[in-house]
């Protein structure tokens, strides 16, 4: 496939955005990347979006962001669940490797807070089985519950064993300005935290949130000298069942395992050469299993990596969430994906300040719709 | 880029399916388009929707359209209101031009009709722009009344006028055996149908409806001597203003002008050659607009191909809606642009019995999203 490379990058605060409309949210990351790369149109957009449709009453988001930012060409929508941000970009690049276009936005946005917390609840419930698993009463935080219990119980790990997850997102966020909970938490706040569906308490869960981020990206080969730019070198996706029952065992992701092979093999990198990990901490779990499926961990030693403050930046030997993670950078459901892609692409330039990963050459980026059953794995370096 | 054919095609029956899932709709078309181009697997699947969130309280649909079908590899779902089904097959078209993947199955679904009316009213309407036309109070087929109730007036047409665009439909429906409502109609049911907004009535408006349609392509150079394939020669998509007010004119598609146009382009194919139009006339206002946009009516002007005969099978210039259309095969929203290519394939396979448009040798469908914001124009042909 064509190589990729991304040249502007744009993101809004992740915040409680009650008085701006999910277009003017689009918009604002859009227009920073355009004036990031120094560029003033694109070939055609892609979105992604999760709940437009049910909060905010709006589909057909990919005319109307076309529209509030002045565009008439292609703009379309992909919706993968939380994974949406990561399956547009897909869409982006597939779309320039294939000649159609040589320039594309890709910009995940969500708005979210402003509805009735009940509302998003469901809302966000229709990223499980609607049909098998919703059917029976259970929330979304109510599946990850479940497959927390049965990991703790699988693998003798105590609730207060996933501390450093938390603990570590809350304290890079502290030094991101568009993060939506920038401060440091300590372990007794942790372990204190309101139950939400035992043994997930608030600190184990991701907040919602507003908001939207951007990323312009051209071929590799239309580049001459642009210092800035980043590669993505390595993109891979892959399914699961939707519903967590089906699988031989809840505690494996198989799509993050098997959409990170593919993503190892196409940038033809080994794991010793990432230098940090962008993954999809939107309950301190899914940290756990994603650093085991991509290879970091062995399968039930996720937490351990944590333990041993090898997820610290420039200590460990992978850091994770360095810009605050879904736990506490927010959780703006399909616009995650671009948040992680976005904050890559600033720990690649070097613009990290107090959180940057000194010299960092490659990094990876992991994004998951549902429980695991859509998942699509990046890896970006300095191109 | 790289040329496509379609080598395999399924549909489901529109109907009332209130015994059957969506995934269980999107299963069997695509089965259907697997057993009909003789293969087992596909190397990704692109699902068209629109409402399952809002209707089947299901988001992911792609993860859970692949799970269904015993599939791991990427599946994800795009999204632009009722054209989301040729959005789907570009967005498969254009992966495999892009070498990422070889094969793709594409399907179209929309389960609607066991929903409350109501909110499948509500649901349609976020296809309109939510925060300055829906919050004033106007339904998505208000929308349309107010282009048609403009076009009269501007034009000098009355009502009876578009009675051929719907008698039309009709006829052809009556001998499709998936059609929604296979049966001809009378001018007079016409002109004494129910009023729904004023000048639309009943037999102006397309039925919902529950179902699927697929498509499985592969890249033209890789076929040996398959009699039966059909070659996408041209695709082009663009976008319009998402609400009607913002545009120089309420009466001209400028977003289907855009796409046909780039389609044409793309193909090297000239207005004389297409034997067929499979056009999107969710309402009979669109049906004559689509005609003009597409170079086949002056502006203003659509109304009388169907008064002179020309838009009938074997008689007139440009047979329209030769399976039905929207109007009468049914307007199972997000899935219809892809019954408007599997129709478009049978016509070209010669598959279509007493509605066979003899020698058809080229045709072209155009796929709609929201009152004209989102438009993806299609030119299929004998490979």
């Amino acid at each position: 496939m064509r190589k990729i490379a991304i040249i502007g990058i744009g993101q809004t605060k992740v915040h409680e955005h009650w008085q701006r409309s999910i277009r003017d949210l689009a918009g604002e990351a859009i227009f920073a990347a355009l004036e990031d790369a120094n560029r003033e149109s694109v070939d055609a957009i892609f979105s992604g979006n999760m709940l437009s449709g049910l909060l905010d009453q709006q589909n057909n988001l990919g005319a109307v962001i076309a529209d509030w930012v002045g565009f008439k060409g292609e703009s379309v929508k992909i919706e993968s669940a939380c994974s949406s941000g990561a399956s547009a970009l897909r869409a982006g690049m597939i779309a320039i490797a294939s000649g159609e276009i040589d320039s594309a936005m890709v910009v995940g946005v969500e708005k979210m807070t402003d509805a009735a917390p009940t509302d998003v609840t469901s809302a966000l419930a229709t990223a499980a089985d609607s049909d098998w698993e919703l059917e029976q009463g259970v929330s979304f935080v109510g599946l990850n519950a479940l497959i927390m219990r049965r990991y703790m119980h699988e693998y003798g790990w105590q609730h207060k064993d996933f501390a450093p997850f938390s603990l570590n997102s809350h304290a890079n966020a502290a030094h991101n300005p568009n993060a939506r909970l920038p401060f440091a938490i300590s372990e007794k706040q942790y372990l204190n935290a309101t139950m939400i569906a035992a043994p997930i308490n608030l600190m184990d869960a991701s907040p919602t949130g507003d908001g939207a981020a951007a990323a312009l990206i051209v071929p590799l080969d239309s580049l001459r000298g642009d210092q800035r730019a980043v590669e993505i070198a390595g993109s891979g996706a892959a399914t699961d069942t939707i519903s967590i029952h089906s699988r031989k065992t809840p505690l494996f992701l198989q799509a993050a395992y098997l959409s990170a092979q593919s993503a190892y093999a196409q940038a033809g990198i080994s794991l010793e050469e990432i230098d940090f990990f962008e993954l999809h901490d939107a309950f301190s779990i899914m940290a756990a299993l994603s650093l085991e499926a991509c290879g970091f961990a062995e399968q039930g030693q996720g937490p351990r990596l944590g333990l041993d403050n090898e997820i610290k930046i420039n200590h460990g030997r992978i850091p994770i969430c360095t810009m605050g993670g879904l736990k506490a950078r927010g959780h703006p459901v399909g616009a995650t994906g671009m948040y992680q892609i976005v904050e890559s692409v600033q720990q690649l330039r070097g613009e990290c300040g107090e959180t940057q990963v000194e010299g960092a050459k490659v990094g990876l980026a992991q994004n998951i719709g549902g429980s695991g059953a859509s998942i699509i794995t990046h890896i970006l370096k300095i191109a």
